[in-house]
């Protein structure tokens, strides 16, 4: 596969950066080959950095800049007061065609912003989406909005569930990915009206979409289906107790193998397989979350992120260019604005 | 302790009832000394099984009907058309005062409904919540409402962290539960408007009430809090992700350690750890939702559980009518109301 493509990095986001941001593109380097990198922040802390990783270096530019987001920027003091960050240089190259999309490990709520407010949205979104791959017992399934929108209406969810099928179908390689929307029940009388309004529109799509109806909170883990369209307030939570629970089990794992000397025995002759294990885990693994329905790639990594998940936060934002994901959108898009339109008629 | 009292029950709610729920009394009989239960349902279906048990025919009354309520049949309709059947019956034994609590693990709707119907919400509660223990790292908590209300204002949530708030104190017996609202960040300005402003009552309120202020998804499972408070939409998704979030993951532990010669085993050796951390990840042992709000003790049962899960709700009425839970409430429901009409004054 060709990667020519350039990624606009946020060297100056996240709680260990830069560095952290310079030895993941070393990780990228070998899994993304390629890629090239315009790395945006301030070339006094950056330039040290690439003679410590000189394989970086080849394959990246350096926009230098010392203005940078912090996390205590509110959304709009940052949209309006830090104009030559490294965050929004690196999403205006984008913008500006120099790069094929953003990664950014800084504050979520000023890349959106940002990001809303120099790309814009694509036609026939109303509102952009967060979205993220999660795993499940069979492979992985594709979950949005996960917080850039606390209350949604029913066209909201109709188009998020338009960019997670087109996603699933092409960034995860799914021939008809099934679409659910996460309610309180399976039966149509349940839930608030944006679902039972959603559920009524994509039941009804002259759209190619493979529509299940309603899933419930323990479908996300069973994997029930492919694409899971919630609010972004609920998606939050659920996502975040998603995390927490998987954590809580670790540690009671752990607190239960080491409370014992066979515990403690069992546990190192099955290291390798406890080791697996960890690695399915491992949220650095799942790192990169995607802003979709804007014009432009852009992926937000988690801020208290390392090099290795940085590094696959880059890769998420590569397989979304690879895929040409956008231009597959705007099309979806463009069919469903016409049956829409056609019905108002 | 004295256990002077008397439970009634849905002998017929549940997937494997009347069965389960005989069998389900005969450990309860161990655990619970004393308790007396109204076994409300089939005499010819009873009988046979309380010859088969006899340790439970000694310390229960069966109070016969035939009719059922199904797990098809929609609230409304249930409230209209089932009005002899075993919830409904049971129910009422609350409602007469011949028992002091009622569980069942029939339909849940319908169990609502007829419960708000007979039983009365609480001077100052306008809408019941379902509750839940759920375990953490150090402890346990309670999370409510997990579905009785979609949507719900700032009264409500404030009302719910009044009820959960007793309930830790004296079910639990933490000594200054401190209390959360489930929200998508913990900024003041996130969330929506119900969150927000039950965030300022709680934090101004005049009740002794250790408030938090918000928490996240993953705050769950870390326990930062002792009571979570949340509008039932987003906490039937939360508790439900919970659920299948822990399936997934054992589900993968399984998978790595039966995957190789090593990992078998360790498990082996290990086994008496693993059981631990797999009793600790039982469904059944937090089985038992508790309707609160209402003029009277209200347990639903998962419909799917078994005898041991069933036992385990009965002792969750237990220790609600054992601690005078409702009791408890009024007391500091008054205080709230009292609070607020001088606000208004």
């Amino acid at each position: 596969m060709s990667n020519d493509m350039t990624l606009a990095i946020d060297a100056m986001g996240g709680d260990a950066a830069p560095a952290m941001v310079v030895e993941g593109l070393s990780i990228c380097k070998t899994k993304l080959p390629g890629v090239r990198y315009l790395l945006v922040g301030d070339e006094r802390q950056l330039e040290p950095l690439l003679i410590q990783y000189p394989q970086v270096k080849d394959i990246c530019t350096i926009v230098h800049t010392e203005e940078v987001v912090t996390n205590d920027d509110k959304p709009a003091v940052a949209l309006r007061n830090r104009r030559n960050s490294s965050m929004r240089l690196a999403i205006n190259a984008v913008k500006s065609g120099d790069a094929d999309g953003i990664v950014s490990a800084g504050n979520t709520g000023a890349l959106m912003a940002m990001a809303k407010f120099a790309l814009r949205t694509l036609p026939g979104i109303d509102r952009p989406a967060i979205a993220t791959y999660l795993p499940h017992r069979t492979g992985g399934s594709v979950m949005l909005d996960l917080g850039a929108n606390v209350e949604c209406d029913a066209d909201n969810l109709t188009q998020f569930a338009v960019m997670g099928e087109v996603y699933a179908r092409n960034v995860l390689g799914l021939e008809k990915p099934k679409v659910g929307l996460l309610n309180i029940g399976e039966e149509d009388l349940k839930g608030n009206d944006s679902v039972k309004q959603a559920h009524t529109i994509l039941r009804d799509t002259p759209l190619d979409i493979d529509f299940y109806g309603f899933v419930e909170g323990d479908d996300i883990g069973k994997g029930t289906v492919d694409v899971i369209v919630t609010d972004g307030f609920t998606g939050n939570i659920a996502l975040k107790t998603v995390e927490g629970t998987a954590q809580l089990l670790v540690h009671f794992l752990k607190d239960a193998l080491t409370g014992s000397f066979l515990g403690k025995l069992g546990a190192f002759i099955a290291k390798p397989a406890l080791m697996t294990f960890k690695k399915k885990m491992d949220p650095r693994q799942y790192n990169g979350a995607m802003f979709l329905g804007l014009n432009g790639i852009c992926v937000k990594s988690h801020g208290g992120t390392d090099a290795l998940g940085f590094a696959n936060a880059v890769g998420v934002a590569h397989d979304l260019v690879h895929h040409g994901f956008n231009d597959l959108i705007k099309k979806d898009l463009e069919r469903l604005m016409d049956a829409h339109s056609g019905e108002d008629s």
